[in-house]
């Protein structure tokens, strides 16, 4: 019986940490850390320089694998995303099991960005695995892009009582403002979906990096700060090489009417 | 200037505590601690609690303070919370001046409960503040109850690249299940809201105390499990004196169908 623990380590800043996180790290036999794929390499030096300030305990062994990448060649985007997870927890299983066969002990640790349940895909890379050996799973939360955001812009994520949609860029794109709240975040935007709305009536808190050293933000009514944040997105992608950025916006029904 | 830090700790669990929440922490000369009117006497021990296990700077002071209560004579809910966020800054206010004319240095912290972005009023009642004082505001982002309640249950918060909406129990009992998305998060909620929705095709992860010693769970179709979430909602809340849940649910709109 394999004892998995996902563990949420926030969004680059390494105090986001937990102390449940830290003894997590510490109680493992074995944590396992993604070394190529993982395109952006300052996450990858980042994980590292997390899991070296955290983990004291001499019998926790540290180990790299390599992470496959996507295919390019399955159109669809869920297709190629499930094919991609199916592929990871091969590697992942064979990593396991190599580690159990030279005597490692049952407690393996992954450490995730964010938090494992927030738009992450560890947990279904994870209920792949439970198809191949006996598992039991445990889930560490932390601190999420979105917190890491509000945080930085020091705002609410909500209005008094009001909801709060969650969104990606592509459907933002594909459907414009959703419906059901007036507080929409964005994730997972490839380049500024906001573009697709009328901006009258919209503020937008937007950031880059948010928690990490390199952390870039702009805030304003979207009308006025939509250029910069495109120009601003696209100096920060091509000095640092790769950009992770998110925004939150608000409308106000009463300015946008009419 | 004063400095004033407002610190996420998390849902009750003393090891959801950040890094970068316990550096705050002790880097503050004052730590203001509600007292009286946190009707939930479990949380008042457990944030002291807290604070005994994470401040070692024997120069941070750590004071209580008399939160007011809300005026049940106020019939308008925003204007009752409202004038009651008034009254919360007059006390931090009065608090925080008793402090600097006692001598004391000028980093004030406040530890809240979950993420002070996250339905949580701490950051309106510190703009109030603005008005009288000058402020340097900085947030510290902790883990909530939304992501206490996927790591108790194990399961992502979204569907793969899908939305998610958080609301509260107010608007779903009012507005029925909440447009936009096919995963609702429902929060504030005094009563099983969930009662007002037709069960078919939707499915439920409940939770009380989330992150807690006395967390209680029950997941399922809302069809089979409403009747026990109402049972269990009723002997906790009998049993501890007072209840803080909150739960998930998605539907399947091809099961939802006719």
């Amino acid at each position: 019986m394999i004892e998995l623990s996902l563990i949420g380590i926030g969004t680059g800043n390494p105090d986001h940490v937990t102390r449940e996180g830290i003894h997590a790290m510490n109680a493992a036999d074995l944590i396992l850390i993604p070394l190529k794929g993982e395109e952006k390499s300052d996450l990858a030096g980042l994980r590292h320089e997390i899991c070296r300030s955290c983990v004291t305990n001499p019998a926790t062994r540290i180990e790299g694998f390599d992470l496959p990448v996507r295919d390019p060649g399955t159109p669809d985007y869920l297709q190629r995303v499930g094919d991609w997870h199916d592929r990871i927890a091969e590697v992942w299983q064979q990593a396991i099991l190599a580690h159990l066969a030279r005597g490692g002990g049952p407690r393996v640790a992954f450490l995730v960005w964010g938090d494992p349940s927030v738009y992450d895909s560890t947990l279904r890379i994870a209920a792949r695995l439970r198809q191949g050996m006996e598992l039991e799973l445990r889930v560490l939360p932390g601190i999420t892009a979105i917190q890491a955001l509000c945080a930085a812009h020091a705002i609410p994520l909500n209005d008094l009582a009001a909801p709060v949609l969650v969104t990606t860029g592509r459907r933002l794109r594909a459907e414009g403002w959703p419906e059901g709240a007036d507080t929409a975040v964005v994730l997972l935007d490839n380049g500024c979906a906001f573009e697709v709305l009328d901006p009258a009536g919209i503020e937008i808190w937007w950031g880059a990096y948010v928690g990490m050293r390199q952390q870039v933000l702009v805030a304003g009514a979207l009308a006025e700060t939509a250029e910069e944040i495109r120009q601003t997105r696209a100096r920060a992608r091509a000095a640092q090489g790769w950009i992770m950025d998110i925004y939150l916006m608000r409308r106000r029904p009463a300015v946008t009417g009419a």
